[in-house]
């Protein structure tokens, strides 16, 4: 039987999926907003955004009532500690996906550009690796976390290209400079996406194992060729 | 005379002002390598980064084993979460630093451009709020913590004016985009300074009065005119 703890931790636990819930629908709808022009799409993800907000709150004050009362040790302190700053992750996720929807709304107002940019493709990258670190996050599979590591890497390459496809385009099309500007800025934010799942990633590695992951690379700025942005697999 | 545990904590609060002292540094020093083109700042602060990280590391480890085996309660076990919650957006701040000097870099390969866009005084402006937002941590200073978070509706000003004015610059002048089109990217990294230096002054209100004052505004990106950035005075 599990103690009242467990319990508790289970709870904690349940609600931070709930939370994880929002963040990746409201990216997935930001996107679709992008792709359809559907603006009920972007008017869901402002929506949806205090109700993000009041949830990580909730969180936080679980996370640190179980902290207070109950003094757990090594594991489950760790796996605590995860969640409040997963949480943060979660929050900044729904931040970026109303970014990315508003910037969405204003490229309706621009008259149509062919870009040579796949947000869709980039936004669908970044949904999956925070999927998969709350997958792995679910499970406690620091061999699925080490996996979402890895494919940051790729998100980075995607926006680095974009930004240089674009910044080019700009320069010979300088009519189209609002809908490119707009289109790097909602990759940027797709890649900052990207850059909470690793986190969200690297928590779980060091709720399951103790070890301490982080910057094995250096950067966040993807968009310049030098930084390594995320951390490169360890194994 | 104090306990042994609260030596302890002030061991970690005197690592985590080394940890700030490195941050601002590094955003001053990179705000100089824009202003005055000196490249031996870019490579000070590509170097130090490695050290942020060993020490964000290692403070992060000191603040766990407070936190497993002291069992603090109350306004104890708030400092400590506030510690690793400031500990990780210092770490961030230096990163947005090597982000700035490394496209102040790219910029001496470019062509002078007088752009439209005051990068030293938003600099300047960011890096004082960190300052302030310390200070505030180092005396639990709840009303000068406040005083940060209006500062940053300043920052969000001057960083939507200066996105305005670059892309109208582009528009007029394409052979300008690369330069413009840095001074975007480097006016966003420094409002996300201002956004951290926001979440730092946060921090200090919860641990010195166990308010949550997250969310009365919403939104993290400043170039769009509809949100808010950062958080409204609350008192």
């Amino acid at each position: 039987m599990r103690t009242r703890f467990h319990q508790s931790l289970d709870l904690l636990k349940e609600k931070l999926l709930v939370m994880a819930g929002f963040a990746e629908q409201s990216i997935q709808r930001a996107i679709e907003a992008y792709r359809t022009r559907d603006m009920s799409l972007v008017e869901l993800v402002r929506r949806s955004e205090p109700a993000i907000n009041r949830l990580e709150r909730e969180i936080d004050a679980a996370a640190l009532d179980l902290l207070a009362m109950q003094q757990p040790m090594a594991v489950d302190l760790r796996f605590i500690l995860s969640v409040i700053r997963i949480n943060a992750d979660l929050e900044r996720v729904g931040d970026l996906a109303v970014n990315i929807a508003i910037r969405a709304r204003e490229m309706t107002q621009m008259s149509d550009a062919e870009l040579p940019v796949d947000i869709p493709k980039l936004g669908t990258l970044a949904a999956a690796m925070v999927r998969k670190a709350i997958e792995a996050f679910i499970d406690g599979d620091a061999a699925l976390a080490q996996r979402v590591l890895a494919l940051d890497t790729e998100v980075d390459e995607i926006n680095r290209a974009a930004f240089r496809a674009l910044s080019q385009r700009i320069k010979q099309n300088p009519a189209e400079t609002p809908q490119a500007l707009n289109a790097i800025m909602i990759a940027r934010n797709l890649e900052r996406v990207g850059d909470h799942a690793t986190n969200i990633a690297e928590d779980v590695i060091f709720w399951v194992s103790g070890s301490d992951v982080r910057h094995h690379g250096v950067g966040t700025d993807a968009t310049l060729p030098e930084e390594q942005s995320g951390v490169a697999p360890i194994f």
